[in-house]
């Protein structure tokens, strides 16, 4: 849903130790920051790293934005070596959006943008493939193809890092061609992939298969974060659903894809929602 | 789990306004007490309920527990008009279990709080039936067979209130009585109940029949707190299972069983760790 | 998925008694049709009603498709009353969608039809708004605005029932006008409606209000076929989603929807594919 | 539940060509056997494997039970070269389960068996360890202690071996120690283990660990036949359960131990009722 402009949130990872909820509160309290939502997470009893995650409201702050980031800055952050981001319910964040020749991932999001399920702005759609245009056009969303195979992939992620210019996130909606480490290490923990498989069960090509021949009981999918690992980055979101013997491939693949559109939609926007925070190889996401 | 005995929990209710969180986690903080857990709900944007859970550590607390309560009361509760509650980690609850003749739900309590997983002593088990008798008292639990039929109910309950004295909680496993108003008004909030059906579909009697007649492809079951009004008390926990065409009664029964315990066994849990508030007809339940 | 046009459906309901599966096997074995998929149920051990659905693969069928289904009259379904459909997988079923506001239920249909994961054709769409032209046209679907409100339902139905001619199956994807007895009665067991909530809890006007007054921790939604009483005609499909104390009204609709567009899409599915038999006030679904 | 002595049931597996239902429901209807339930699978459109389950009443049927065999061999299996089984419904298969030390997969066999939820006899519980004892022979189960470390495996499974002489089924249940190529091979598809991951994700020890350090938002637990291949066999049945980052390693054992117990009971029984047909690597469950 869209952002209500009197809202802020501030999450936060630091090293855990005592004083940090108080402190933190505390500090919010006195600026006339009335806190609205608040969840946190230690990942060890003691010794461990920090994760809060505060919902404000604004409108009787006694500073403004910048100002108040300082003093969170002066006062809170320093103390307790935060890692954190203030955002304020206005301010949007800037989506890009890659496919290649599968539209149900993509359609989805953006179906939920438009409704403003999802919020944020979705600055384009890019694919290797020309044949979703008219979908993503109908959208009013700009598509613009990238072809983007052996031998030009330079070239092709030279041309895409123009086109993300300003994005906070990007979202590989079944876009089935590999990014280089260059190209991920630019966007960290902010590029958003969907697997179609239960990870780490079938990594690489043709998960349904795999599942397939293995005689699973049950498929799902894995959205998460892209490292120069494939495959293997921070689970952010996953999703299953049943199958028997009844199901082939083909049937196994349909069947997925709700999956699929549901897992990397949640994902997303608990991305956007500032949700999301990452811990090594893991995630914590405040639902 | 057993409760860590190093830890406490606060659990509040009050009328929503500024500070509340601030105030609580400052006061905390003073005292020595490391918050490591914190949950928060307000019924609505503004002017509603005000709830909240907090765990905090308790070893370097400067005042004792009876200390810290009035300090509490004093400084911070009787201010924002809170109900509250503050438990320590190694106050076990004392829990009495009913049951009629249906074991299901029964054992897998006896079972969950033998293995710890659930954090309460098992004062007793009392039954208007004498079958479960050495199923309960392998369990090295005392059971008590009162007899509860129509001309003899006050007896009856005289009875189970003298066994229940001390009791935190009441659990009503499959206990096909029903409690005067009186009984259960002496127990607001502490008598949870597994009602065999989704509710509010399927209120009364054999509600697998009344599903099975009308053709449902879903059942499920409902824990939730006893009131005057028979199942409408406010819902804490619900558990669902696919059925279709090929379940007879008999079948849909013994389906709905497995999601009766593990939803009853949920409700008692997250009552045990003070996890749930209750919001008029509805609860809060800090998972 | 597109029906295998060497794929007939053989779809039977009669009075349960020795030999049927053996004679109808045996009559299809007998014509050269290979039955590929067999599935049954009778709804009482002894005098019930029998349910049979067969698959068979037509190639080397002696006799042309009314020829076979004379042959089956006289010597298979007149000895034991049957009531019985033939479908080949060449006849593609035609459907009509009706909408009001709400898209959601009505373009999940619309792009799983585009996909062919539903086997029918899409006659057109019918609105009382005409606020979703431009998405239903953007599929290639005519849409036809009809009005229909107090003092006009006559006309709008005659209007309706005209732009329905010949169709195979009408679909309400959250229609919210009622429509009359009569143009019900027209179409027996051919109408699926989805309602917002887990039936039969939460019957009549806004579900999720109730379900969240009542503070239910499931909503869900159900797929029926429409009868003259209102929300209870036979139910064909039922999906839940868990919730919480955290969703007010409008994030519950918003669960809701995903809910609600996966089951009707379930419904109309197997609908199309003939796996949908009627028993009196319930369905049986051979999935 | 227990099978209803007059219900008769025929397992098929073989090549796939025409004419097998209709010979096979011709041939039983001809010798009086009603049939109530059919269930059949292709694994391939043409030219396959062919697997069908049938239940008969067999009150009027012509011959005897070994008659009845005999017949169906010399004029239906020779000839569509079938691999068959016909289980009568008073006679009631024999299981041994194996168990270590956690109990929670046992005993909820244990409990079912008692309940008649499992229709077989229970001949005996062979563990490595003497702690279950007292908890098994509540049940009046017999238990045996049959130590089973390195250097002993072979005399341990010869007493093994003498405690299993006429067993239709061996349930390791959560039985901690790896049985040898020679001893599983004397139990081909009659060995059903519960594996505690979503295999193939997490294959050998500490798949809870190993699931927490990768971060996975769902855990699950496989329940399929013992080959030599540890880790390996046909799946039988899979579940699964949401989790979060507030699960450590203790609450993800404790949460996925729910779902072992009723992935293996689910198994155990389909196994029991002659719903599961083994196709290479992967199983055939008629539900």
């Amino acid at each position: 849903m869209p952002s209500d402009p009197t809202i802020a949130r501030l999450l936060i990872r630091c090293p855990d130790q005592p004083g940090i909820v108080g402190t933190t509160a505390g500090f919010l309290h006195t600026h006339g920051a009335n806190i609205t939502s608040l969840d946190q997470h230690a990942s060890d009893f003691e010794g461990g790293t920090f994760f809060m995650r505060l919902e404000f409201h604004t409108p009787h702050v006694d500073l403004p934005a910048t100002g108040l980031v300082k003093a969170f800055d002066d006062f809170v952050a320093k103390r307790f070596e935060m890692e954190y981001r203030i955002t304020y319910g206005g301010d949007r964040k800037k989506a890009v959006l890659f496919a290649s020749s599968a539209d149900h991932a993509l359609l989805e999001l953006l179906w939920r943008a438009e409704r403003q399920q999802l919020d944020c702005e979705i600055a384009c759609v890019i694919s290797n493939h020309d044949k979703l245009r008219k979908a993503v056009e109908g959208f009013d969303v700009p598509f613009h193809y990238v072809a983007n195979h052996r031998g030009r992939r330079r070239a092709a992620e030279e041309q895409m890092l123009a086109l993300c210019a300003g994005a906070d996130l990007l979202v590989l909606a079944r876009y089935m061609q590999i990014l280089s480490g260059d190209f991920v290490a630019r966007f960290p923990n902010r590029i958003i992939n969907i697997h179609h498989s239960f990870l780490p069960a079938f990594v690489g090509a043709d998960p349904y298969r795999q599942a397939w021949e293995r005689g699973v009981k049950i498929v799902g999918a894995t959205a998460h974060y892209v490292t120069a690992d494939l495959d293997q980055g921070p689970i952010i979101a996953q999703g299953v659903a049943d199958i028997s013997h009844r199901q082939n491939v083909e049937a196994m693949k349909r069947l997925g894809q709700s999956v699929e559109r549901d897992t990397l939609a949640n994902a997303v926007q608990w991305h956007l929602e500032d949700r999301v925070v990452v811990d090594g190889t893991k995630t914590v996401v405040f639902r």
